[in-house]
């Protein structure tokens, strides 16, 4: 199998999305091996040596996908056995005419706690495990959203996503069954009504999840499933909160859709 | 202020990794407008349209950065009044040839669902937010790494960014005030040794993040600080456990040197 090295000065994540993207159109298979924080010519060399090794273990060449702006290091990259990516390259030239305006290098620009907007993701992490699944009512002045709907309907995961890539402070509240029998909107949640965002899920999805946790409960009893999914599904439309249904989609697609539907600001980019 | 653009029929974020990482090479500010899920000819349109208005209002051409492969839709974006980049374009020839292989264009290639590794993800989140801030001291059997420090050295962050980004499980236990006195590892910890890696923390940023959440107390005294940080490092050295210091790096630089340092499997290419 072929490998696809990943490679960068710093954590190698843009290196992994270009080199991802890319492979994700081949309908083949790749060995993946990430090479982060290659920040010294004895870093490169050794990293050379990796690359050349696994070229000659396949006997076919490998992938190299990196970003490196400094030369030095690039040019021990570069020349090692390997077909080289650098998508960087290609685009700065054409972007410096548009822009007439010189690239300036520098390492650690992305992903790195320079940030701006690093800030505001840590604390808009804590905010979510503090407010998260409605352990606490009381802070929700300081939400930028907060995302409703059954347990396991997708409100934790998403919730931290939205923190952690978008420094979005998200709150989640359950509805549980206690709150089943002609659900309505409890009234600690009626003064952020415009805050409120719903998830739902497939009654069978939900079912499977849930026998997965709790097998052979009410719980995960298909009559539960089917009559919360109907319940929520019925108040967003009673009260007008905008929802989505999570069955087929990740984490990252669900927290996009979330932000294409409110227009919610975003602190990272 | 130029605009830029990041588009895509899924969740935007290759465009978004991919432009970001371009941008950052100039010395120059930009608006950033992304937009997901363009899956239709009528939402492609509709995107011309805001594109062409920011050119209008802003009198330079906007850049857009897209990873379309659908060829309708791209065809609408590409005639529209704006700097185009699309990466995948220029590299996907070049590795057809090396690979000896055609490209199979879909959509929703990445950041979806069906990547196997999704329902990973979602279980090291559930794992991570189980056994955060030592709550739970029963499951590390389970875990892939065991993050130990002092309170607010960047335990639950990385933890929560190993499992959502990478799949892996990640406790975390901090060492408190009461553990402080000829600070030992608890007995609970030395049966998993070899999960264990250390966060460490300059003593004065330690001392700002804590004063942020409980000014003027013995919890974020100079004195306490220090104390505990010169503690944990003095039996990671006597343990031989291995750890770095976090102050100068964000989640993605901390988790990217714990997946160097330790070679952990990830689930998430």
């Amino acid at each position: 199998m072929r490998t696809a090295f990943y490679i960068s000065d710093g954590t190698a994540i843009t290196s992994e999305v270009f080199g991802h993207a890319l492979l994700s159109l081949f309908p083949t298979e790749f060995e993946h091996q990430t090479i982060s924080f290659v920040e010294t010519i004895e870093k490169a060399n050794e990293t050379k040596a990796k690359i050349n090794k696994a070229t000659a273990r396949s006997k076919e060449l490998t992938l190299v996908f990196h970003t490196f702006v400094n030369n030095d290091i690039r040019e021990i990259i570069d020349s090692c056995d390997g077909i080289i990516f650098n998508f960087l390259e290609h685009f700065v030239e054409p972007l410096e005419k548009k822009l007439n305006m010189k690239a300036k290098p520098k390492a650690h620009r992305t992903h790195s706690i320079h940030e701006n907007s690093y800030d505001y993701r840590i604390e808009a992490v804590n905010y979510a495990l503090a407010n998260d699944d409605g352990s606490v009512v009381t802070n929700y002045e300081d939400a930028d959203v907060i995302l409703v709907g059954v347990s396991r309907s997708g409100k934790t995961p998403s919730s931290l996503y939205l923190a952690l890539q978008y420094g979005i402070k998200a709150a989640n509240y359950p509805f549980t069954d206690d709150d089943m029998d002609e659900l309505k909107l409890p009234e600690f949640l009626k003064p952020h009504k415009k805050k409120l965002f719903g998830l739902t899920i497939d009654a069978q999805r939900l079912i499977d999840i849930r026998e997965g946790r709790m097998s052979n409960s009410k719980y995960s009893s298909a009559r539960q499933c089917k009559m919360e999914v109907r319940e929520v599904e019925k108040l967003y439309k009673k009260e007008k909160i905008p929802y989505i249904n999570t069955t087929k989609f990740s984490v990252e697609e669900i927290t996009a859709k979330i932000l294409n539907e409110t227009g919610l600001q975003r602190y990272k980019y």
